[in-house]
């Protein structure tokens, strides 16, 4: 059970030297990435991280050069070479080397950078599922591109930087008034047995557990859904609110700003929507 | 004659391998960085460029781990080893190597990598100097701190791009219809005999070319200065326009989305800031 990195296929320890500073990642954060759970040793959801890093990649125009099988087989053989049956898959693609410049180099070979480390039952995160999180509201400053999954993530770190020295789990940010997403997450909230949540545009990024909870949980257990743009006050006033994501799951949340969502307790709703998440964990990683 | 590069305070060849993955600046873009161009074996301007890069720092809460003094002899060092005499030294600091997570690291140390790059006399930016550049507008998909020059590029390598491809040398942006400035350039026009650019404040980089021209420049040849937000169509019907950056110097603009600036001609106060610019590289680097 240890740490792993890997680089043009082949498996290398994680703290290896194996980037030049001309990496386009390095100097412009010019790239994309994903990360995949693995549980019980098996990634869950990879189809639909991969395809999302294939668009990434597609809107910056990188070329990809691995195919799912391949990539697939990375994630296998991380899994395999580590130990690791809980944890968390790393990858990411730079749009390669090149001397500095900002326009797109010519025949450079995009770079594929993976690593896995284990998720220990016993993190933060545990906690937080059980009794919820606190979280506060932020300005978002990022870019107007936040549908691409890319490298560039300043205004993401600066805002979970806050959010973790005011004492809570996640900032969400509001864009001229209108909440859009965490900075490591999608954020859902209940009114009147009604899912709201912003809408797929170049605003926010289209998280892989946002569209399983949308698209399998909330349409199996037959709860309606809204996917439009609200206002932090809409927010406030609401009965349950959650965040989404591929490691933090279905994370309650209990608090805004200082003050109690709903009773300040974790709501039925989101309780079901977390019960079921896990059973298509189970379903798909624990048999 | 050759490119360097410089790591903790080491020279290296600058292809090999001396970031690990888990650098933030590779996996984030979280680092800033400054390019200061070398004239005649001299570094021009690097006071204000080191100034502004422990600015970037701050701002970012990215510790200095570098004195001035320490950071004068590094780029000393590579101009010395590289027996380059005009050129660029790049120079960036990231946050350091931790396992990844958005929020800050506890005890890690920033990385400053630097290198160095010879710049031709017979570079394109040498016609365009001379005759002028094609520009296009385009809308600002940026960041709101682009006040700090950070490694979170690719909305200005989008832009870069774009202009390659139409043909042009650069890309001004406008946000809410205003021009804020170009991908690696600040952006002038002149109009009545009065200069125009973009004021300081978190929407664009308070670039030191553009500091020069406005404070020794413009004020020793008695050319007014406002600092004012103005849009699209009020640039277009300017007589004169020019871009200032390190690398760029004083670039004329003579035609932007096609249609020409003025005459069409590179105008007159354009010249006269080009060489007055001219004679302050003589003054510092030349004797």
């Amino acid at each position: 059970m240890q740490p792993l990195g890997l680089i043009n296929g082949e498996i290398i320890d994680i703290n290896s030297n194996v980037v030049p500073m001309e990496d386009r990642g390095h100097q412009f954060g010019d790239g994309v990435y994903e990360v995949t759970r693995v549980y019980n040793g098996k990634c869950f959801a990879l189809k639909p991280h991969m395809d999302r890093m294939y668009r990434s990649l597609r809107e910056l125009r990188i070329p990809a050069t691995y195919t799912f099988g391949e990539l697939a087989e990375f994630h296998e053989r991380l899994i395999q070479e580590s130990g690791i049956t809980e944890g968390g898959v790393y990858l990411q693609v730079t749009r390669g080397i090149a001397p500095r410049a900002h326009n797109f180099p010519e025949n450079t070979v995009p770079r594929l950078t993976m690593s896995i480390r284990p998720i220990g039952a016993g993190t933060p995160l545990t906690a937080i599922r059980e009794s919820g999180a606190k979280i506060i509201f932020i300005s978002d400053e990022r870019w107007l591109r936040c549908d691409i999954k890319s490298l560039n993530l300043l205004g993401n770190i600066l805002g979970k930087q806050k959010a973790k020295e005011t004492g809570c789990f996640e900032a969400v940010m509001l864009r001229d008034g209108l909440v859009t997403e965490g900075t490591s997450s999608n954020f859902f909230i209940v009114r009147d047995g009604v899912l709201w949540t912003h809408p797929v545009n170049n605003l926010i990024l289209k998280g892989v557990t946002r569209t399983i909870v949308i698209e399998h949980i909330a349409a199996e257990l037959g709860i309606p859904v809204i996917e439009k743009a609200f206002d932090g006050e809409f927010a406030k006033g609401t009965a349950e609110a959650f965040l989404s994501g591929t490691t933090t799951e279905i994370a309650p949340v209990v608090s805004i700003d200082g003050a109690p969502v709903g009773s300040g307790a974790v709501g039925p709703i989101t309780r079901k929507i977390q019960y079921a998440y896990g059973k298509l964990i189970d379903l798909e990683c624990m048999r």
